[in-house]
């Protein structure tokens, strides 16, 4: 893997994610992550994982400068396969923690709300939250869901609509993170719950997680190209190119700076 | 437009309710309420609308000394009207956003849970709420909805069976309003907030809209007539109808003196 | 009945749970409630139901002690009975409410949640919240859907997959309970809102509860064996009889000490 360590832990594996210092989510990003969950799924020594990033990044969200890059197809192929990492994620039948190690906007809120619990790095600097309507990106109908799910359709109403980024005390506030704590503490605070985990019988807390998931399983469109066709579709409309192109020149040229 | 001001502005429309101080709302405001929706539904220039009221009250709800008067046809058709009005708000497709000017209860929090987003004038006197079990009327099952769309079930359902009015505070710790702002304000933030929404692609904007509330419009009763059967039902039990009398007639007094 | 207290005020009822210190619940104590509750939905001079314990315990759960001796029948039975308890209580169309003298894990929350209203006893020593995960034993669907309706979600699953005891603050804090008062007052509070309610009209009160709580009641498998099989089934896992035997031993030992 290029772009993963994996960590294996007595009883559960830590995932970290590893693309240069922001995580940027391109295509390998992702079939790398969906190969390394599909393993955990199967081995029987693993009993939860754990999902975390760099210092400062969890992940910096979709790698929009590579994937302005990529033509028709790649864009299609690209959605599909990130729409289907987060059904394959969000139906992870183990106990899965993230341990937010800084900003998380966008794809890396997507990675982190399928888990079970969030614990994120404190810091004002820090952002969480589904901004696709500020970036110009369309959400799916399974993404929404989840927000729901952890924050209510009342505030997931308004912040998505919105496009905001939360900090962390927003999204304490919203219900979006369990806790905050100092960054060099959240991966040890995740290790903490998972051994907790860990104590309960496995068969009754399987069923559990597959208990309090079952409505919001059921609302899900598992066909993930579908899921994500008005995002593909979208991504080509001119005005949208245009502000990506806009967008992605004036990030470039502050990377060179 | 009798009761209805309506003023354009660049990109979206305020539809200010103007009858009397109170912004009791009776057949003829429930009509025009409707027409001004409906116009603007389709006006291509109109990407966003904000409902506000006068100085202290965004509306004091339903006009019962008016409604007293009403024969059995007129209540039937006043309560399907306002159910249906009540339906083409909460299914309105572009950005919409109450002002909340004061007192909203009842009859007013109906409007105004329709919005995306609500901001109420500061001040302990102002009051909202869906009151409906006080005061001897039956709510609909579409009207439920959007409350526990809002605030959860759990606040929804006590604040409901209790027949509860809330002040700012307590609205705004229940996701009933996003904000409080001081009165003479509360009309600028709505401003502020639509044309924040405007700089969005509003194809997305649309789009997403329409998933947030996807769930919600899947559960109403789009038949106006039946979702508020009951309520005209019991307006003339004899109970309630006594009840309505006492209070129509120490208000009419009250009016006088 | 040898474990209830059933007091008759003006309007409603009181039931107070009655055995020994702590109310622990078999299955004796489980058919008392049934046939009282059963007695009140028909009794017409009784328009709603408070629910209390004894001071210190509205009720400790489960009584494990006497459970661990029942065997596969009896086992099976107890939690038919125990499940076909929570349907009739969630499904109560009078106005119901707990006064929670004091602590109320498990099989006390149980009981607890299914009314409209719990005024709980300050204190930080006295706990509440559904910690099956914790004690191995399965919950049941049914059982989530509540705790998803009071608190949401994202809390209720956080907190039902840790198996939390949640102390007054939070679990007023979570919307678990409306109010903490001093043990001394819990009962008159409940019975202030008691009062309450009767002041409403009853047909429209009645109505409005069935409304609030629509899409809970569709979401029930009213099939109390099936709902609670897997909780039977479970209860005989060796691993899980085992560490029952250590905590009833325990328990056992405490008790003589």
């Amino acid at each position: 893997m290029e772009n993963i360590n994996l960590i294996k832990k007595e009883g559960y594996a830590i995932v970290q994610m590893n693309r240069g210092k922001v995580n940027a989510i391109n295509r390998q990003m992702v079939l790398e992550l969906q190969k390394t969950f599909e393993s955990l799924a199967l081995d029987s020594d693993t009993k939860g994982v754990i999902l975390t990033g760099q210092p400062n990044y969890f992940s910096a969200g979709l790698d929009l400068i590579e994937l302005f890059q990529y033509d028709k197809e790649e864009i299609t192929e690209f959605f599909s396969a990130f729409g289907s990492l987060y059904l394959q994620l969000v139906q992870f039948k183990k106990p899965f923690i993230s341990a937010i190690t800084g900003h998380s906007p966008a794809g890396g809120t997507v990675l982190a709300v399928t888990s079970d619990n969030r614990y994120m790095a404190q810091g004002e600097k820090y952002v969480i939250g589904l901004n696709e309507v500020a970036v110009n990106i369309q959400i799916s109908q399974n993404l929404t869901e989840i927000y729901a799910f952890w924050m209510g359709d009342g505030l997931s109403s308004r912040y998505i609509l919105e496009g905001k980024l939360l900090n962390g005390g927003e999204a304490l506030a919203a219900g979006l993170v369990d806790e905050l704590v100092p960054l060099e503490n959240v991966l040890d605070r995740a290790e903490k719950k998972m051994r907790h985990y860990l104590k309960a019988d496995q068969e009754i807390l399987l069923n559990t997680k597959a208990k309090l998931r079952k409505h919001l399983w059921d609302k899900l469109d598992l066909d993930a190209e579908n899921s994500l066709r008005e995002a593909s579709e979208l991504w080509w409309k001119p005005e949208i190119r245009a502000k990506m192109k806009a967008y992605v020149e004036s990030f470039s040229s502050k990377k060179k700076s």
